[in-house]
């Protein structure tokens, strides 16, 4: 390149940005080779990097290499197929794309007016998504609700929640906010607990159901109707609940027509969190699963996860957007324009916690044009399938048993101790986890699940194959004789 | 390319984005073309996109085709060289390769785990600008303070503002949150209403201190004391003042020496915004500006906006990161791991809203380098520059007066009203804005300031010279003319 690089210059972007895509292709290609979760010691990049900014340009050339020697053995490879941890982040050659032409265009959609273009297409593709999730009407954008992007799942239930609390509170005064009460079960994710914790509801009026392997840990409806009661009678205010299909522990499924009914019935924000698992109810046969979603305020699915577009992507749906804006919007006037002011037009910064926005919706656009809705949901049913497979391999190993029921593409197991006792076997399957991924072969985590320790193999990286499952569950199996033999 | 597209696949990958390199580089070839602000009527773009998703792959090039005719339509083109309105949103060569890099490597950051390099590469860098700021070394990651990279200035403010509120909650007791009292001027952003609101801090609880021409626009000392002493003498809780560096409506600059002696002799959390103006502050001759910024609790400058950096990448310091830790942890048992219950690392999903976060660092890592601090000076000395002649232009034309100083690169200005009839003038310049903008040929914005409808004009986009401004000032002219002769 010619001189020095400029602030932008189209054929300096051209120029630089083709290199950059051969570096990336190549990451791919070569993305096996890595450990898959980084075996780096805390603070290893300071040592590798000045303590300052150079105050001269450096040749991209000399950055590259960095993130090849420097960046690479610190990065924990979530695109590897050989990635099973927590739940899987997909990264595609389409949403890849659709993040480069959102970050080559780089507008800031707060207002419709700063891109039409930015609003409008997220209305449209949140209502085709709606659609292939058969979503009650009342989520579409046509009507009362609609459906906007927002960055986590735990955003979206932070946003449902503040939604509830002030509509609550526009009716019971705000003095009241020390009653307000929130349901959810024990396996709900850490992210109600942290909305709650911002919006100052009372950690003690979250009631934190209790399940077990009875009801495979799924939320109680007799438990939860009974926590009500006693509430009522109490003086206190329930006025949120939220359920979840597929648990980040165990992928369990939270009844929603039984809780659907309950909420309704005594006025609660009944709010669904399907980050993981809503993706499969593209399919007829996983759509079950969300049956009763009618009855939801809000529902939520992380299209970042399993949908094959690039972090962040976390669609919500809700069916009253009055609701949010009446919690979120704000209207200075340097953002006041005629298109707002007639209310003619979907302002997305009233249904989210931020001003700005990137243009998120071209990558799921993408997604959805460049796979189609067939082999999307062939995509799912593969990883499903191979989870089924991993699922009897580990049945025809009598050392292990699986721990809770498989409903989607994730598999909890464990190393079943060699006496009765429960804290030898949870030390055991740690030190199994441990054995498994200080290898850099793969990466699987871990959950406790009434006081067990679990071992969590979550299939769901785009270049995961049957045989990247086989050899897992060979160095698994290998690692807990090795464990057993010096035990 | 052969066959359908794969999830992943590393050859189609390098196909398909070379594809869409080119399509990115002919757009900013092209950027002049287009009109700034898009002209398109609310609705457009539902008549031209189906109703639902297709079942079907479709190919690259329709999708690339619809881009070009449906969407570009629809974009408020943010990175022309003739967009002057709300502050700029930077994208760069660096910039947009580090974009790039992230979507690549699509890993979710939360954990140090989940990918060491992500972690320490933002520790680093926000070590390596707040250098380059001059912030006092309580800011680095070094002590008890940090860095952090928030998506947006508004969830900046946020997370300081929790950080502030649980402070002083678990001294004087939850029940007290209807006392407290936040503090900021009239101008300050939106966005601490926002935060104020999702804290649940009562909305008559926060002073919103008046502000005209005689201090620029800038907070009082004088009044912040006296408001301090009113609350404190009736019972209410001082908590939290925002002081901003360069204002959004005419980059007023609030005095941080005084106003920061204030907060701290009356324990406020002092929380200093500079989400625009901040990144003049590497140059030497406007540091000065945050002269003070020793007294601050936290500090917060958008890298995105003037800094080369693509959105999203808002830089926050605090002093005390446990503060902002003890607000936003939670500790589920699916994320636990050695390296965290070691305390041997930093955790940055403890220190935001959301839990999931990009590998945003790589940006500005990139353009830190790739440009360095001499040339970043040089351009944020270039766009200052550059509203300096407009400025001087504006005083070349009796028709029209500067409204407020220009500190930075906005100038705030308006045509001067044939009568002096305050309402006369702000139509002629209301429909001022309108002419100007609905030519397609340059994009400004307006504010109010003291009852003055106030057009900005804001250079900043990397593609702006000096030849854009010009033809800008003679537009505005033009259009000013044609409105005075016809009322």
């Amino acid at each position: 390149m010619e001189g020095e690089l400029k602030p932008m210059d189209a054929e300096q972007l051209r120029e630089c940005a083709h290199k950059m895509v051969d570096f990336i292709a190549d990451y791919y290609k070569n993305i096996e080779n890595f450990p898959v979760l980084s075996q780096v010691q805390p603070g290893y990049l300071r040592e590798l990097l000045p303590d300052s900014a150079p105050s001269r340009p450096e040749p991209l050339q000399d950055v590259l290499d960095d993130v090849q020697e420097k960046i690479f053995p610190g990065v924990t490879h979530w695109q590897s197929p050989e990635y099973f941890a927590y739940f899987p982040s997909n990264s595609s050659v389409a949403g890849f794309l659709g993040e480069m032409l959102s970050a080559g265009i780089n507008m800031v959609g707060f207002s419709w007016i700063t891109s039409p273009a930015a609003t409008e297409l997220e209305m449209i593709v949140l209502d085709w998504l709606a659609k292939a999730l058969k979503l009650p009407d009342e989520f579409l954008s046509t009507g009362q609700g609609g459906g906007v992007i927002q960055g986590t799942a735990s955003e979206a239930v932070l946003v449902v929640l503040l939604a509830a609390r002030d509509k609550v509170l526009r009716r019971v005064g705000r003095d009241a906010i020390g009653k307000l009460v929130v349901y959810s079960s024990d396996q709900t994710h850490s992210a109600l607990q942290k909305a709650c914790k911002i919006g100052g509801i009372h950690p003690e009026n979250c009631r934190v159901l209790k399940t077990d392997s009875s009801t495979e840990y799924a939320l109680s409806p007799e438990l939860l109707s009974e926590a009500i009661s006693q509430d009522v009678a109490s003086g206190s205010i329930p006025f949120f609940l939220c359920a979840t299909v597929g648990t980040t522990s165990s992928t369990a499924v939270d009844p929603l027509p039984a809780l659907g009914k309950i909420a309704n019935s005594n006025g609660l924000w009944f709010h669904v969190d399907a980050a993981y698992a809503g993706s499969a109810c593209i399919c007829l046969e996983f759509r079950h699963y969300i049956d009763g979603v009618e009855e939801a305020d809000s529902f939520n699915m992380n299209a970042h996860k399993w949908f094959l577009t690039n972090f962040d992507c976390s669609a919500l749906w809700v069916k009253e957007r009055s609701a949010l804006i009446q919690s979120l919007s704000t209207n200075p006037e340097f953002l006041k324009n005629k298109a707002s002011q007639d209310n003619m037009v979907v302002d997305y910064k009233d249904w989210q916690i931020p001003l700005g926005r990137r243009f998120r919706s071209l990558k799921l656009w993408m997604v959805l044009r460049l796979y189609g809705l067939e082999n999307l949901r062939a995509y799912i049913r593969n990883h499903i399938e191979l989870a089924r497979k991993f699922e009897e391999l580990i049945k025809l190993d009598q050392r292990f048993e699986v721990v809770a029921p498989r409903n989607f593409s994730l598999v909890c197991f464990r190393l079943l101790p060699t006496q009765n006792d429960v804290e030898c076997a949870n030390r055991l399957n740690r030190k199994l986890l441990d054995a498994v991924n200080s290898t850099g072969e793969l990466f699987i985590s871990h959950t406790v699940l009434s006081d067990k320790y679990v071992l969590r193999f979550a299939v769901g990286a785009p270049l995961t194959e049957e045989r990247h499952v086989v050899a897992a569950w060979k160095m698994i199996q290998e690692k807990a004789s090795a464990l057993l033999m010096n035990s």
